[in-house]
């Protein structure tokens, strides 16, 4: 992509009213931009890592059989009193339309999904099934904060499983824990998996998927020895107490949630009368677990915790562009020249097997350079005058690792381990 | 994809509220299902082909320098009064949150892509530049009609272009013409451009890109000699009467809608302030388009002129699946187990090249042909007993052309020029 077409103006500041680390680097980025408190409109950048993110967590959810469906945001009043959620979720948007009609905006997927399963003959042999979606939810948050960390419009990733019985579900259930290790790791965030409370959907634990920085806005209590961790909320222990399991004296740490799974069981399929036909002949409701996750919070983790003072340091997976293409300008028109024609060519080239954004304008090194750094492609590569003397090119992993200068021609090969491909 | 696993249960009959073409072909089978009047969730193969349109899209987008980004549904009070459009627009839906602040839902984004453009300082040197999302918009219509042809929630694509002169916005318009047309071509409808009314956006005319069919809610008055069209609502002219370019009786013809290109002009600039400093330094307003296409909608458009009794004949390149592979079923187990064998061979096989539904289901040959035929994929490949006896398997082309008996190991070469890859 060419930069001067690309719709990208990174910032020198930051808005004042953002507090947030993810929210100052994504809107200096030119990531970002904010419509309104918790509404963000996601520019070219911030579109691509959202792109990135949908695909990894795609190839994992297909993985472990998931089946992508799209479920609606406008949904009837009626369908989430069949539940009781209509008056007790807080933050519920409520839509009436023109004829008087009400409707929630879809704040979670619960009721919609659970509507389309008891419309259908299910029996005992249909089961277990896996059904997701990637989609904007709602959620009118008291205090919306920490940029796109909590957001009152925000992608999610939710999924439903469907299962005959509880041995089944158990066993999904570690599946999915697995899969979202698996994204977590793909993504470049480090996670600890903490036990939670199951919420109003059961009484059993549910367990979170927490990134610690000292942005989140969660407090979890972590033991440093063993991998004992829960949420503050039903920790029972503070930090310094003894670790429960190891005897080590626990932490106490921030971190941001970015994902969640539950036993539902059969709390919504027997409200709702989403029933099964089991092997003797009976019907019985079946037994469901949630999975949820968060697109544009885990864009907002992975730029909480990869970044540097110039900028933020995208990891390689989900980097808008896996190479960034800088050619130098000269005073002399002729090298100038020379210089535009060997990036025009190696652009061409590269394209064959990355992401390149192209930086094709009329500007400084200085600010070419604080505008690559502010972006944060995994590897700029610089043509200049000096470089090109010697054939070559400068290829600087962003970060931090020293720049090597690369014989034009042997550029490919350097590439594949520093970006590891 | 196992059929399965793949949460497809097509219906017999089509829900006797349902009129429409589109809707009871897609509800049969399985690609939809109805939440409330106009709200539908995209079920798995709905899905499916939803992606294959947005490809289409976006490939073409891209072709003509678009750039995509995502905008926000919630879009504050504030920013529609300031084009006066939160009173004018009659099928705004309009929310309140918990603190009293009001947001219209996304009907569409002039407002919101405005308000970005300008938050930048743009140089004449900058423009044009070319803005697209493909994202759901919510109209609160008095009546949601014709299946997924007119919903209250939908799926759209829509391009806005800013430009610093009105010949640069002309000569885009006919480029955003010509990538409609190949989009419609590949999505295999059939369209004709007709003028049509700039609405409240411009005194200009606009075009529609419509495709004839009895199932659709507009009135197009047409030449069936020249390419002279135009939407019954500005045509001047009926059926009968003569056609102002080449004096051939005109004709009229119902025809859904399936993309729209306008004049913006300095409409929504000048009012919102979105300037551009040109060449002499001085400020003007950006001058803009923009361009709509429904992705549903044209989901719906092309389950409306493509079937036939059986159910929807799915062009190539939006079929959920490109191949429908059925093992038959025989009483003999060893046959059985033979017949599977080659099946599932042949399966991971075409699955390097094509999408493959396997319809590994214990059903009966009458079931899984039904199956076939409602699905609609563009080839059906049967293995039976009677076929493996000669190594070979049926190849039937959904579109009515006759089946082939073809060895097995020349089926890829077969399906070439029957698919058109």
């Amino acid at each position: 992509m060419l930069q001067s077409r690309a719709f990208i103006q990174t910032k020198k500041e930051a808005p004042k009213d953002e507090q947030s680390v993810n929210a100052k680097l994504l809107l200096r980025g030119g990531y970002i931009e904010k419509l309104a408190s918790g509404v963000y409109t996601f520019l070219p950048l911030g579109f691509l890592v959202l792109k990135r993110i949908e695909r990894v967590i795609r190839e994992e959810m297909d993985a472990v059989g998931g089946v992508e469906l799209l479920m609606p945001a406008l949904q009837p009043k009626e369908l989430w009193e069949e539940t009781g959620r209509w008056a007790s979720m807080d933050v519920l948007y409520k839509i009436k339309d023109a004829q008087g009609r009400e409707f929630a905006l879809g704040a979670t997927h619960e009721e919609v999904i659970t509507g389309i399963v008891r419309n259908r003959t299910v029996s005992y042999k249909d089961l277990p099934f896996y059904l997701y979606q990637m989609q904007t939810k709602f959620r009118d948050e008291l205090r919306a904060k920490s940029g796109i960390l909590r957001g009152r419009e925000f992608i999610m990733k939710d999924l439903y499983s469907f299962h005959a019985t509880e041995e089944d579900r158990k066993a999904y259930y570690e599946k999915v824990k697995e899969a979202y290790l698996k994204i977590f790791k793909r993504c470049g965030v480090s996670v600890l998996v903490a036990e939670a409370s199951g919420g109003s959907f059961s009484k059993e634990i549910s367990h979170e998927f927490q990134v610690r920085t000292p942005g989140g806005e969660d407090i979890i209590i972590v033991c440093s020895r063993c991998d004992w961790a829960k949420n503050s909320e039903i920790a029972g222990k503070r930090a310094g107490e003894q670790c429960p399991s190891c005897g080590n004296a626990l932490g106490e740490e921030r971190s941001i949630e970015v994902g969640n799974i539950f036993t539902l069981g059969t709390k919504f399929s027997s409200v709702m009368k989403a029933f099964f036909t089991d092997k003797d002949g009976t019907e019985k409701p079946m037994i469901m677990g949630c999975y949820g996750m968060g697109l544009s919070r885990l864009m907002g983790a992975a730029a909480e915790v990869n970044y540097d003072e110039r900028g933020i340091v995208w990891p390689r997976e989900i980097a808008p562009y896996d190479l960034h293409l800088i050619p130098m300008q000269s005073k002399d028109a002729a090298m100038q020249k020379r210089i535009a024609q060997a990036s025009e060519q190696l652009y061409q080239k590269l394209q064959e097997r990355y992401t390149v954004l192209y930086d094709d304008r009329d500007a400084s090194a200085g600010a070419k350079f604080a505008d690559a750094d502010l972006i944060g492609a995994p590897v700029r590569i610089v043509i200049s005058e000096k470089t090109l003397a010697a054939e070559s090119a400068e290829v600087k992993p962003r970060n931090g690792a020293t720049a090597k200068i690369v014989k034009i021609k042997d550029i490919e090969k350097e590439l594949c381990p520093v970006i590891q491909l």
